[in-house]
C-alpha cells in the first residue's frame, strides 16, 4: 500500500515511522532516464485469442471470426494448449506493463480456471470471464442456455474459492447476438447474487447494430439495460456506434466503455471518438482486444488512441484531438475507473495499492537512443512514442515485483 | 548480386556453376519460421533530428520547428555531437531492417559529411543531402544565397571522392519557403550538372501550402518545376494537399512521393491518401520523417500507412483501404522505385544487389509468441503487425551482412 507521497523531505517521517516498523525497507532512487508510473491497465483482451495477433485482418469481421477466431477458440478444449498460451499471454502483458487486465477467457470453464491459475501464479491483477454463447456459433462451439449459467455459476465459485484477493470472476456474456434474453436476464440474475462486475461487447461494426437493433427492436444498450448488465461495474468494449440515448443511459447507469483503438482500426470497425465519451461523462479505459488488435501492448494502444483521434479531428471543425496526458490517463487512472478499482488503483494516492513500472528510457538494447537531456514530461512522451517492454524494467502488483 | 532464384531443385545448377567459381559458398537454410525479404527503403529521415524522436508534438508545427527542431539542428556545428547522432541513427536504422535510407542531413556542409563516413562505415545504402536554407529561419541557422550553392557543390565532390558505389548525394532544398527561387533555380543547373537524384517537402500542411501560394503565386508542385527541380529522380515528402493537376505534373516528370503517414498523424498535418497517387500513376515510398515520425522504423510506417488508409476509408464510399501486400510493396520496391534505384534494389530479380532480411518470428526474446503453425504469408503479417527489430535476425547490403 501506498503509504505516503511527496518531495524527499516530506518522505522522511513516513520512512523513519517504517523503518520502525520492519527492517527490510529498500531505497531505490531513480536516474534522471527513469520515472515511476502508475501500472497500465488493459480493459479489453481476449486471452485465447493471443496466437492469433496480426493474422487475418485483410478478411472482413465475420470472415475473420469464423476463419481465425473461433477456429482457435475451439483448441481451448485442449488443457495442455490452454496453459501454453495462457502463461505466454500473462508474461507477456506483464512485461508490457500491464498490471490488471480484463480477460475474455475461454467458453469452456476448465479452460477459463487455467487463465485464472496463471494469473495467480504470475502476480497480475485481473478479472477473468468464462464467455457465454448459445447462439449464432458453430455447432461444436457453443452452449445451452442451462450449461452456461450452471457453468459460469461453478466458474465463480470455483475462481472466489481460489481466495485471491487480485482476481476476480466476471460476467462474460459474448455479446448481444451471441445469447438470448432469457439467458442474459439470468446472467444479470448472477451479477447481483454474486455482486461481480461485467465485460462485454457493444456497438462494434455497423453491421453488428443493425442486426441487434433487428433482432431485439431496441437500441443496443438498452438491450443489455433490459438483462440487468448495466451496473456502475460493466464495461463495454468499443462502442463506437452508440447514440446520444446510448450514451445518456451508460452515464446514468455508470458504465464504461473500453476504447480498443488498435482493433478498430485493424478490423475496420470505425473510429471511436472519445473526447464525445468524455463530453457525456463516460468512464472510459484503453483495450488491447487481442487479436482484433495485433497488439499486447496498452503502450501501442495509447500510441493508436492518439492516432484515431487525430485522424477524427481533421474532418471536424474545432475538434481537440487527445494529447499524450490524456492517453496516459485513459491507460492508468482512466482504466482503473472503467473497471470500478479506481479505490484501488490508477495513480499513486496515499491509501492505494502499489501498482507501478519502473519506466527506463536509458535501458540497455532498448528502441530508444537518449542523446539529448530530457525532463520526466519529456521521458514520459518518448515512452509513449517510442517505447516498448524493453524500456519497463521493474513491474510491481501490490508491491510486489513481478517483472 | 542475384544470380539466381527459384526452387531449390531449379537452384541446383547456378550453385554448381558457383561451387565452380569459387570455394566459400554457403547454404543457408531457413527455419519454419523465417522469411528472406528485400530490404526496407526509408524514402525520406531526417538525421539530425533523431534525439528527438517523439518529443514536441503536443505543439503546433511552427512552434515545435523553432522549440524543437532548430534548437537540435544548430548543434550539428559541434562535430562530436554529429558523430555520436549519425553514428547511433545509422546503427539504429539498420537494426531496423532499413537497408536503403534517404537522408536529410545537416546544413552544416562537415557535418553532413559526417553522415556519409557513418553510412559508409555501417554498410548502409543512401543518399545523403546537406540542408539548403536561405530565409525563414533563425539568424544563426541559415545560409546566404552564395554559401548555399558553394557548399552544395562542395558536399557533391567531396561525397563522389568517396568513391563508395553505396552512397550519392543528393540536392536537398528543405522546402519552397526556405529558399528564394533565384537558389532554387541555381540548385537546379546543380541537378543537371552533377546528375544527382533531388529530395524536398511538398504540401505537408495547408497553412504551409497557402504561404507558397502566396509567396509565389502558382501552385506548390509548378514552384518546384519552374526551378528545374522536378526529375524522375527527385522524392518529395507527403504531398498531402497535392492537387489533380499537380499529380498530373509529378506523374509526367515521373518525379515520386515519400509518405510518412506517422510524422502526419503526430504533426497533426492530415491524412495522404496513397490510393488517390497509385490512381495517378505516381511512384510512392515510405518515410519514417523521424522526427516529425517518433519512429526509425519502416516497419513502423507500414503500420501507420494501414491505419491511415483506413481511416480514410471510413469517409468514402466503395474506397479501397491499402492491405498488408500494398504497405510491404511501398517499403520494399516502392520505396526503390521512388529513389530511382528500381534496377538495383527492390526485390530479388535476377541482376539486382542482394540488399535483404532474415525475418525470424521466432527469435528468442522477441515481442511475439510463436503459438501456432504460420503459412509465410502469414509470418509476413504478423511480422508487418507485431515484429519489431528484434525479429531482424540478420540485414545484407548488397550481399554484406551489416547487422
Ligand atoms: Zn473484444
Ligand atoms: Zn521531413
Amino acid at each position: 500500500m501506498i503509504v505516503a507521497t511527496g518531495k524527499k523531505e516530506d518522505l522522511e517521517q513516513a520512512r523513519a515511522q517504517h523503518l520502525a516498523d520492519e527492517q527490510d525497507v529498500m531505497v531505490v532512487m531513480l536516474s534522471d532516464r527513469q520515472l515511476l508510473i502508475p501500472g497500465l491497465v488493459d480493459s479489453h483482451i481476449h486471452a485465447p485469442q493471443y496466437p492469433n495477433c496480426g493474422l487475418g485482418y485483410d478478411k472482413p469481421l465475420l470472415d475473420w471470426l469464423q476463419a481465425y477466431t473461433y477456429k482457435l477458440e475451439r483448441k481451448y478444449r485442449d488443457l495442455e494448449y490452454s496453459k501454453k498460451v495462457f502463461n505466454a499471454v500473462v508474461r507477456k502483458t506483464l512485461n508490457h506493463g500491464t498490471t490488471t487486465a480484463c480477460y475474455f477467457a475461454s467458453m469452456f470453464e476448465d479452460a477459463s480456471m487455467i487463465l485464472v491459475d496463471a494469473v495467480i501464479e504470475h502476480g497480475q491483477r485481473a478479472f477473468v470471464g468464462k464467455i457465454n454463447m448459445t447462439t449464432l456459433a458453430p455447432d461444436d462451439y457453443k452452449e445451452t442456455p442451462e450449461e452456461t449459467i450452471k457453468l459460469t455459476r461453478k466458474f465463480i465459485e470455483a475462481v472466489r474459492s481460489k481466495n485471491c484477493d487480485l482476481v476476480e470472476p466476471i460476467i462474460t456474456p459474448r455479446f448481444a447476438l451471441s445469447l438470448e434474453m432469457d439467458s442474459m436476464v439470468e446472467l444479470g440474475h448472477l451479477v447481483k447474487e454474486y455482486d461481480v462486475n461485467v465485460q462485454t461487447h457493444i456497438s462494434e461494426n455497423q453491421d453488428e447494430v443493425k442486426e441487434v437493433n433487428k433482432k431485439y427492436g431496441i437500441q443496443y444498450a438498452n438491450v443489455y439495460d433490459e438483462a440487468g448488465l448495466l451496473t456502475p461495474k460493466t464495461v463495454l468494449a468499443h462502442g463506437i456506434y452508440l447514440s446520444d440515448e446510448e450514451l445518456s443511459l451508460l452515464r446514468q447507469r455508470g458504465s464504461s466503455v473500453s476504447h480498443c483503438p488498435d482493433s478498430n482500426t485493424c478490423l475496420k470497425s470505425g473510429m471511436c471518438d472519445v473526447r464525445r465519451l468524455f463530453n457525456f461523462g463516460i468512464k472510459v479505459g484503453l483495450g488491447t482486444d487481442v487479436s482484433g488488435g495485433p497488439s499486447p501492448s496498452i503502450v501501442s494502444a495509447m500510441r493508436s488512441a492518439l492516432a484515431t483521434s487525430i485522424n477524427l479531428s481533421f474532418s471536424q471543425k474545432n475538434y481537440k484531438p487527445l494529447n499524450y496526458m490524456d492517453v496516459f490517463y485513459l491507460a492508468t487512472l482512466g482504466g482503473a475507473e472503467a473497471l470500478s478499482l479506481d479505490h484501488k488503483i490508477g495513480n499513486f494516492e496515499v491509501g492505494k495499492e502499489f501498482d507501478a513500472l519502473v519506466v527506463d528510457m536509458g535501458a540497455e538494447n532498448c528502441n530508444t537512443d537518449m542523446l539529448l537531456d530530457c525532463s520526466p514530461l519529456e521521458l514520459l512522451q518518448k515512452f509513449i512514442y517510442t517505447g516498448d517492454d524493453r524500456n519497463i524494467s521493474n513491474v510491481f502488483v501490490a508491491g510486489k515485483s513481478v517483472k
